[in-house]
């Protein structure tokens, strides 16, 4: 799903480039090579296919402005946690790639590279992570306490305002540490789950899958299978921002000009409904890591099975709510 | 025993940045950043050591010379094999490091960084290793063959001449990718087992270590728990170089000067005799890997045993070898 994604905002992406970029600028001060991050990159394959989409069209800019001779080398820094298997990234890069590789290791809400180091970033749902669960959801003397749910769908406002003051604070500090990175005239280019604007947060539409889960979860506490203070005392830390909060954040930075800010659909029409199958390994592949941590991996594969007979029977309203635009592309340029 | 050579040589390189780097040559190419790579880096934690004290130094020559307002942020390439176990690097990594970390995975018998991207190259113990074991050896029609042996420590001259010849053509293609690599007055600094110059080269002191290793194998064959063919067939592909032919090499490059090219004693007298167990367990982390690889790991245990053992037969002529400068230290200076 997440390639699909990619082919999605391809030409997005490319546009933000060809119109966005600015060559002559760039070359001026890189001289002799381009440098590209991928913030949240995990092990592959989308990481490498989003990249070489990038410097496919950064070439064709050099080339189309008469600039072939001054063709920079390419540098691709592939950012994600120290805890991603690195391992198999590197095993997998493309063996007959273009450009020199190397691995980030770390939190993208922080500094990762020198000052003025970078000419383009790209993040493709690696954003929707915050850096963490809000404080307020654990603390049962909090009317933010989230009590029986493991998100913000569905629940009190206190809830969703808690998640979204934290994406606030992430995301200030994020775009903070990239304006310091990005050269002056560098893209950056962001791709996330989004809400449109006006839409309240509790009612974010692909936010229904977190609300199945911790019903899943809800049911499997009542059978005894986990206990609900472990529910209790579990939430997701992911979000999905609104253009208008990210242009708010990107405009309290003032270190960017918003090139484009975009709601998008991330499947094609054409595509069909995606089945519960498909859509339970999806949100499984994404959220595994941070439930076992919680309930241990044991649960897993009922949590999940649990998930997909769920699924089964929303799936009218559920295929309803996947044609919404739920995904936010945006293109800034570091002024 | 690497961490001890790293201790030894920690002064030879902070002269070498000391008297050698012209900060103000290099902070009008850098601007901001210095960019270190540590090439052969393996897991830490002697990579982490050697950088941080090549920070101090490079952080001290700055500030002696009034540019302590101009001081650079750093960052490091640490590079090994994309085989490496890069994931326990990252974790591993100091918390407290005040450089931007990043891994390199891939051979550096070849391009690894974009043009002219780094100020400082450092690498240690990682050099003697060739990019492949020369072909000759394996050819029963040549010369060469190497038969009964696993080095060309008392072997036949056409031995060790095609051990040369492999070293060569790696160091040729090492220096030249450096080349391209470092700005103009970057330094490099390689630590590497050597031998002293007019020595032939079956004869190198540390090879004795490989001969044993070779005899114990022969040992393992002729009581049928491998073949006479797989030892035959087995070459480490690991040389040390004298400083002429190193010189030779970088003068035909031609894209450095030699600012120091030493012969050293890699222990200090008052370290005393190295224990069989000690140099078995160094002998074994570095090679573990090539004879596991071609034996298999089931032999592993049983050949260091017998290496153990044949060590303690030898001591005496062993601990006299010990004492003899086997350690090549080398500073280049890209002009």
């Amino acid at each position: 799903m997440q390639k699909v994604a990619t082919n999605a905002v391809k030409t997005m992406t490319d546009d933000a480039i060809v119109e966005k970029l600015d060559v002559k600028q760039i070359s001026s001060t890189a001289k002799t090579k381009f440098c590209i991050a991928d913030l949240g990159c995990s092990i592959g394959p989308n990481t490498f296919i989003a990249v070489q989409n990038i410097i496919d069209v950064v070439q064709q800019k050099y080339q189309s402005q008469g600039l072939a001779t001054h063709m920079p080398e390419f540098q691709v820094f592939f950012n994600d946690h120290a805890s991603n298997d690195f391992n198999t990234l590197f095993a997998s890069l493309p063996p007959k790639r273009l450009y020199f590789a190397t691995g980030v290791p770390g939190s993208f809400y922080g500094r990762l590279f020198p000052e003025s180091s970078l000419q383009l970033v790209h993040s493709s749902y690696a954003l929707q992570w915050l850096s963490k669960v809000p404080e307020e959801l654990l603390n049962k003397n909090s009317t933010a306490w989230n009590k029986g749910r493991v998100h913000y769908t569905n629940a009190p406002d206190e809830v969703a305002h808690a998640y979204t003051t934290q994406f606030a604070k992430d995301m200030t500090i994020f775009l903070e540490a990239r304006a310091k990175e990005l050269v002056l005239g560098g893209i950056m280019v962001l791709i996330m789950p989004g809400i449109p604007n006006g839409i309240p947060h509790s009612s974010v539409p692909g936010g229904v899958m977190f609300d199945f889960l911790g019903l899943s979860l809800m049911d499997m506490a009542k059978e005894g299978l986990i206990s609900e203070a472990q529910v209790d005392s579990f939430n997701l830390p992911v979000y999905a921002a609104s253009p208008k909060e990210m242009t708010q954040l990107v405009e309290r930075n003032g270190c960017f000009v918003i090139e484009k800010m975009e709601m998008t659909c991330p499947r094609s029409r054409v595509d069909g409904p995606v089945s519960a199958q498909a859509l339970t390994m999806h949100l499984r592949a994404g959220m595994e890591g941070v439930i076992s941590k919680h309930f241990g991996v044991e649960i897993i594969d009922e949590l999940f099975d649990r998930f997909r007979k769920k699924h089964d029977e929303f799936s009218s309203f559920l295929e309803s709510k996947y044609e919404e635009a739920t995904q936010l592309f945006i293109a800034l340029k570091r002024i």
